[in-house]
């Protein structure tokens, strides 16, 4: 039977150049940044990786081209203002940008009274300093770049990874969740800001545990506990980032949530 | 490039029975209810519409026939339990039941001190009490079921339709508003409950205007200024809904918002 | 050290007849709409009494009456539109009315499918349908009443008891938490529609168990193990109820929480 | 008649010390931190005043000391650890640290893209990191002093000054919409911690223009148009933080809004 289709926003139709998702916060390959850059990759995007360490972009770059991919490896710290618009200018030299990212975090765990200045800053600097400049630079690349889709104009998707600790703050986690808050709170103002322009701005609220290299290395006994699908799966979360992208925009979520179906909330 | 594929949740692989989508709230085949009946028979579900008005179910069911799906029509009153209930067993009958969304609504608008009690209870029993006695029985029947997806129990997805007024109330829509308040509480109430048993329960926030019948003839005027893309349109919200089903179970979302690129919110 | 005064909302001043405080959903002397009385009677306003059960109202305004105050019992169903008027009309006979609470509420316990239609029906007609016919009956007094505050109108104060319930809904309470939520979205639309007609809507959000009759019956042992001020103190809670009607109409607040220092959340 | 007395905390009772005040974000005297400096100096707290200015604390201090009250100015930088615990260490030296306020706050307003990551990160100083700062400060002086109320043991009360645009982010605030954010999920993780050891900290979400210095000085003409009690007046507000000092430990309010009674929300 036929239904009248909905056209995702493609700007990769026709003999138009490939389009570019820039993914920052990529850490091990088997990790939230890196399930993305081959969810993205997989569709037929160039993918540009950054994060802190130029190995680990590398290995996963690797693979990303071993399995026939297009991926760029672009190390450098989201709270740094120049060392990001260096990276913007060499992802733009990839093609016109399409999808940006920010999945950068750093948790610190500890009683409030017991957290530096230098731990509540730090915290904040690469949850939401980070997402600041790194917003900053994908909007202005994705507001250059101007696509037909459906008739109208359209430029893109801006993605953030929220945590449930962006909802409300609780010890141990009140640097975390203080810098998760905030940068929820900018999702909100670019969405507002930039929906009407044509760029899709979204907030994804991991609720529980990712199913990664971090947890397995830190907490294995969790992963044990959890059992069957009690972690979120990497692969699961990347096609939730991708539907958002794909979204036609006449119905664009702004905030969703992803837990596992046991995780208690 | 090779992708570790997530397999969506489906029932209908192999030589299994065709899964069965249970929708209530159908009316005009320029609405809602109807869009989603036409997303789940695309996809090879038996699709039970419920509404109202025989006469506009038999339309929407005929429509689909004609374009090679199967749908059954049962005309019902959401807020009776008998009806419902005779409903169900009728759906029980078509196969196994692996989708069920709730619709229906009736909005009322005036100020406060000028509803009547039937009015502020006519809203509650269409969009609260009715979604309260449809998930009963609904649920009934997708605990019944018991598949084999990815290595475990699943049960399928069971979707309520919100509004930005369930978030806030808000005049003139105080009586509309208390309701769909309701039913988000009641939706948050049954994915704790259900969840870690494998329903996929989800309360979906339509915010803005829908473009279909309802408005084309309620208020032309907004639909003309909307512009290209400014109200909803019926197969993209559709489409979230398809996405919320077929979601693995270990990043499943409990709540998810969809507005035009340029409403503002 | 002289102050600038921030004179509360009183139309008692002067040679001007009582303020007539009503007050819904009034039962044991140990229970909170009782302790609500108690606290404005105290104050020099007349009190009206609605509750299930005269015996019990008479009990409460006895008390009232001896320690001085001027306390009056109306039995009545707060969903009983035909009752809730009568009794409307009694109060009005009082004096001006000028706060006016409701607190009615009852809960029920299951898990949800094991609530009957008629269980979650009527944890909706006490509290959502029954603060609908109260607030409208309210207002219709406080609108009728013109007082000189401050050089401007004002017409007093309208307050509900909401419950954390409110916020999220959560299994063994589905039907109390969508009760509640229906009911603090009608405080919003009441608050966003008079407050700007001189009516202060508030919302009350108790969180954790009240010292009172019920939870001493019910659940002697969570009172054992609270520990000192564990439980909300029934005047503790009334002070607060008496300083929203008291708040100067520049800085009105809409909702509050209300919960034990010790009370996790 | 007689009620059942709530003593509020008070540590000034018999022959103990006069208890302290800190307040945090003073600037002109028609501003709102001076405007609790005077409230709380008129209850007999001794006032530690902190802001930029010390120019302007001493205006402030003169005033309060004029009218009978005493007052301590003490300029510094929320956003400088050394210079606040140099002024933690001076107002020990005045008596108990029994209440703490914290009220500053730099806004910014600009379209996102026109904000640099200065202006991003002044405004996340002054509101958020300053709130870490002084909420640490603080909470050291508030614990080290044990005060017997009711029976146990009370530690006295850290209030925020937040503000709806910690609610939502929204353009052109961006920058102070994340700050905010920020500070009031602090706020949570500071009550969720130190309530249980008898600390009281709330979040007050000022919702509108309060009628003082800045605004009369930056946009007069608001000011003209809000009308009699359009704005917040200072000694309202001030009134509600001293209620929610004053509240029984066994019904804190962890958040409450204020807003003029005409304002739309």
């Amino acid at each position: 039977m036929a239904v009248t289709s909905v056209t995702p926003f493609s700007p990769s139709s026709g003999s138009a150049p490939s389009p570019v998702a820039w993914i920052a916060g990529v850490g091990a390959s088997a990790g939230l940044g890196a399930a993305l850059a081959r969810r993205f990759a997989a569709e037929g995007f160039i993918v540009a990786l950054t994060g802190r360490t130029q190995a680990q972009l590398d290995a996963v770059a690797g693979e990303i081209v071993a399995a026939g991919g297009r991926a760029h490896a672009f190390a450098g710290d989201v709270a740094s203002e120049a060392e990001i618009h260096g990276i913007a200018q060499k992802t733009a030299a990839l093609g016109p940008l399409t999808v940006a990212i920010f999945n950068a975090a750093s948790a610190v765990r500890a009683p409030t009274l017991d957290l530096s200045v230098e731990q509540f800053t730090q915290a904040w600097r690469t949850s939401a300093l980070g997402g600041f400049i790194f917003g900053h630079e994908a909007l202005r690349g994705l507001l250059a770049n101007s696509f037909e889709a459906g008739g109208a104009r359209a430029r893109g998707t801006l993605l953030f990874t929220g945590a449930t600790a962006a909802l409300r703050g609780k010890p141990p986690f009140a640097a975390f969740a203080a810098a998760k808050a905030a940068l929820r709170s900018l999702s909100q103002s670019l969405a507002r800001e930039f929906g009407p322009q044509g760029v899709h701005v979204a907030h994804v609220v991991i609720d529980g545990g990712i199913d990664g290299e971090r947890l397995r290395n830190n907490a294995p006994q969790r992963v044990e506990q959890a059992g069957d699908d009690g972690l979120l799966q990497l692969e699961a979360i990347a096609e939730s980032y991708w539907q958002l992208h794909v979204q036609h925009r006449s119905a664009w979520t702004q905030e969703l949530d992803l837990r596992p179906f046991k995780e208690p909330f």
